[in-house]
Parts: C-alpha cells; structure tokens; sequence
C-alpha cells in the first residue's frame, strides 16, 4: 500500500505527518458526488455497488484524503433487519414509517447474515479495495446498537428521544433485549466488512450524548464494548466516536477499541492526557469552521495540531460530519493545512 | 416571606427540604397556559403583564413549586434593540425575518432602557411580586450574549448555527462588537428586572455548548461574567445556566454567580466534588425522565438526591426547560418527589 499513515496512526506508529480524513467525505458538499445523485436515490445508491463505490473513491481522486470510507448509511442494519426504511435526502433525514414500539416488533426483528442482506456493502468494499489499487486504506463502519435503537424507536432523527427515552426508563429489560439483538447485528456486519476489505472500522455513535452518564454506561457502552471484544481476533483498528460523550472517555478507551473519535467540545490536549498513553485519537476541528476562509480554517488546524502536540496517535479529522454546503475549495484549503502544517509534529 | 427555601439554597444556608422549580414551568404542558394562550398569542402574552403575571403564578399555584419564574422570551431583548420578532409557538420556534449579518446591522440596533421599551416585563414582575404575597421568591431572567447572538445572527434556531460561527470566525471583531452591544442590554435589563421585584435572576446560555471550550472563554464567557460583576452589588443571587459547557464548571463558577445550572450530562457528585464549595448547584433530572412512570420518576430523584448527598446548596430542577407533552400528574409526581425525598439530606 503506498499511504499507510491512516493504519500507521491507528496503532500509534511514528508517521511522517499527520493523516487525514473527513467524517460523511463522500457526501453533498461534493459536486461529482450531486452528479450520480441526481441520476438515483439515496437508498439506491447505497444498494449499488458501483456506484456506492465510485462516490467512495470520489474524496481520494479529488480532495487527496489518507482514508476511503464506504458509502452508505448506518440504517441499512435495520432495514436489513426488517423495518421499511426511507431516505429522503437534505428532506428532514431519514424515516422509519413504522417506528419500533412493542415487544412483538422487538421480538419480530432478524439478525440478518449480512452477506445475503447486506451483500451490496460487501460488493461495494471489494470493488473499492480493488480500485483503490492500495492508495490508501479503506474504512468501513456501523452505527452504535444505542444510536440505532434511538432510530428505530423514534422513527427518525429527534431532538427529544422521547418514545426511546420512555422505553429505556419504563421498561429497560425490552431495551435491553433490543440491544442485545443490535449488538449481534452490528458485530457480524462489521465482521462481514472486515472479511470483504475494510481494513479499520468506525463505530458511530451520535446518540450517546443524549444519555445521563449512568444511563450512557447501561445502555450504550457495554454493547459498544462488546462489539470491539468480538472484532478484536481480527487485529482490525476500530475507531469509536461517540457524539457529546467526553465524559466517559477513560470508558471508552477502555473498551479495547484502537482509536477514540472527538467532537469539538473537548480540547485534543485534555483528551490526550486522559486517554493518548492508551490509544489514538481522531478529531476535532468544528465543522462550521470550514464556512470559514482558509486563513482562519488554517490557524484552527495549527491550533488543534498545536494542542496535540508532538508524536504519533493523531489522526486529523472533523469533529463530526461535513456539512453539505462546505465550499469544496475550503475542504481542499483544510486537507493542504494538515498536510503541511503536521510535518513539525513529527520526526523527519 | 413564608417560603424561602429557594433563596436559602442559592446562599448554601441549611434549609430543611431541597426547593424545588422547573424550568419553563409556566408553559404549554398546563392546560390553564393553554387556555389563556388559546385567547391570545404568544407575544401579546409576554406583553400583557396581567396575563404574564397570570401564567407566571400557575405553576406556583398548581404545582407547588418552591420559587416563580417571570412568563417571557429570551429574544424580547433583540426586539426591544430593533429586530422585528416573530414567535408562533409550537411552530418551529421564534424568527427573526431580517437575520443581523452586517455590520451595519449591529451598528444600528440600539441598547433599549429597560424601563422604557421593556416596561411590560417591570411592570409583570411587579405584578406578580404583589399577587405572591410573599408565598415564594420570584426570578428574573435573560439570555446570555452569545445565545442572544446566535438567534439574532442565524434567524431563528438552528442545527449548525452556520451563520453566526461564519461571523464569528472570520470576523471576531464584529461579533465583540454585538457582543458587547448586548451585554449593556442585558445588564441593564436584568438591574431593572431587580428593581421590579425579581429576587434573582438566571442568565440562560442555551447554545453555549455548540462552541469549542476555547470560543466559549472568549466569546460567551467574559460577557456572562461582566453581567454578573455588574448585578453584584445588588446582592441578588445569579445563576449561570450554560447548556452542554461542563467542560467550563469551574470557569462559570468564578464569574462570582451564586448557582451553577446543571444539564443532565454531567453527575451532579461530581459538579459538586468540582465547584459546590463554591457556589450552589441547580438540576438536573433528564427532562425526558417526566415521560416515565412516577415510579422511575421517583427513583430518578432519589438517585440525583444521593448523588448530590447531604448539606445545602443543591436547588432541584431539570436539565433543561420541561417539554411541553409531559402529563401533569408527572410533574406533580416530581415535585412530590423532591419534597419527600429530599428531608433525608437536611437537619431535621
């Protein structure tokens, strides 16, 4: 493989600077990316190998990124699952018609084989990794079990969580029964992943942060940590980001994952002290500040360079997804600063 | 006074129970709110001081709450600067048709005497001082300068707060310049709140927490903490309420405010262990717990009230303004809650 910063910085070897990559890269904000859009839907592009691939590729040919991340959508678990899915893209998000409410729809739920569901993300990962040609890594990823049930039961993305949050206090034996069910979903599509390519893979979860502390070491982190446990005989990095959860990253880094994801609301030197000796961090530049010029997106890339300081266990990124109305120029002015700004942190 | 248990809290004296209000406590979730704002809407409402009086005292009457909060909007402080405001309730919240995006804009918006263009609210908290007899304390309020800010700048709410962070990163002098603008505004309005009879007051830095820890210290926190040195000399208790800025405890605690506000992200211990030999603590039950039974309702204070443990200090609320589809007999449960569980904590 020619560019093996991303791997390298996942395990915290010395690299020559400081890799690169964008949370939802293969995205809106990308005109080549609006092109295949608007030829399919969202879900259909996600169902199609090529063209799931050919958005993957799209932010390595164009933005020079150190990491591919396989197009598609954390939702496709539940679908495979068996809950019609809908995605409407920059309409409100995605929807569950049929939100998850009963027992006897818990009860009802697959664990699928993800190489028959699933089939296309493993089509989609070989046919990258081939046409990659070994330019650079290529991630997979899935959503937490806690972010995925806060879906399912809401129906769709939600500033309350009520119906889950009812569910998690009323009744957390059927909470329970619904993450144990999602944990085994997630671990044998990340297996899947792995086996058809995936050389790391990311584990979002954006709902943690809507959780108290208590209820966030319940009900999401144990089912992350499983998963990480399953995957471990792989020796296949797995980066866990866990939205507005800085509380608990001791925990997280503990649960044996290679690499903890940051949002921007914790400073990268605070977290390197808690938790670098143990594993690398990925992060955490505030994505709006890419509406910024690229002077300004410049002194906050030194900035969070700066904070991080000197050595390897870096792996620059948002501090989540890329907005769709990031102008591609401020993108590119972002991946050259990294670039050129990480190499006085490292050893020539 | 008869029940001054709220005001004791504030000072960290000895009270014999943990005082009790909720945020947003005169609102939507009441149906005898809903009957006064089925004849009128939602800023006529603030406006009319009897009606404002009316609604601020419901919940007093109705629930038992150990202290009142004067009924209004964060946002009468831009209008009362020059911004037409728009509030129609339940329908994706307030709106400010002409966003404040130049400086031109900042420029002309005018730091209003209290007494003058917001007199209704003087002349509510007035009103209600008169019509509690003394029952409980009552409390003033204002949005901090940088929440003001962010809906001035965006419009209304917003997800990615695109607009004001563009400001606010490409032109930091200009956003001081509105800054400081509204910190005058709001300092004068807060002494003329005291002035009419507000007992304390609480600063809401509702979108604190979409800042990186170092935005926060220059963009929100030097401006709260202006506000707070100017009201000291009234020796009126202020306390700080900044969402999802735990990171910033200490920092909030030495603005020389009386109460720190609690969302439910952080454990109340450790807020304790961290700032509460200093000032006293107010929260922080998840909101969503109010959809629960009133048997976990329960449990859920008592494990907050464990949590914070014995002594004063500690004045019980939600992390956050209650939800306007909570059952009553829910929030009644709460209260109750509170009262009965918490004896156990004070000196009999």
């Amino acid at each position: 493989m020619s560019n093996t910063l991303f791997l390298q910085a996942c395990r915290r070897e010395p690299v020559t600077r400081t890799p690169v990559w964008i949370m939802r890269q293969a995205g809106r904000f990308l005109p080549e990316y609006r092109e295949v859009r608007s030829t399919v839907d969202f879900l259909t592009l996600c169902k199609t190998p090529e063209l799931a691939a050919k958005v993957t590729l799209q932010p390595v040919d164009i933005l020079g990124v150190d990491a591919a991340i396989i197009f598609s959508d954390i939702l496709v678990i539940p679908e495979a699952m068996g809950m019609p899915l809908i995605i409407e893209e920059g309409k409100g998000g995605p929807q569950f018609p049929t939100p998850l409410r009963t027992e006897a729809a818990v009860e009802a739920l697959a664990v699928p084989d993800p190489d028959d569901k699933l089939r296309y993300v493993m089509d989609a990962l070989r046919l990258v990794r081939k046409e990659l040609g070994g330019r650079v890594p290529l991630i997979g990823f899935s959503g937490a079990p806690w972010t995925l049930a806060s879906y399912m039961v809401e129906g769709h993305g939600s500033r309350n969580f009520r119906y889950i949050k009812e569910m998690m206090y009323n009744n957390p034996k059927l909470t329970h029964t619904l993450l144990d069910k999602l944990t085994r979903a997630v671990t044998l599509y990340l297996k899947a992943q792995i086996e058809a390519g995936a050389q790391a893979v990311q584990i979002f979860d954006t709902w943690g942060g809507i959780l108290t502390i208590d209820a966030f070491r319940e009900f999401s982190l144990p089912y992350i940590e499983r998963i990480v446990r399953e995957i471990a005989p792989t020796k296949t990095p797995v980066i866990v980001f866990a939205k507005d959860c800085a509380h608990s990253l001791e925990a997280i880094a503990a649960t044996g994952c290679s690499v903890v994801g940051l949002d921007w609301s914790i400073d990268i030197d605070d977290a390197r002290a808690r938790i670098g000796a143990k594993v690398a961090l990925q992060g955490n530049l505030d994505p709006t500040i890419l509406y910024a010029s690229p002077e300004t997106i410049r002194r906050e890339v030194r900035s969070i360079l700066k904070k991080f300081g000197r050595g390897p266990g870096h792996i620059f990124n948002l501090g989540h997804g890329i907005l769709p109305d990031i102008p591609v120029d401020h993108v590119k002015a972002f991946i050259q600063a990294v670039r050129e700004e990480s190499t006085q942190y490292h050893s020539s």
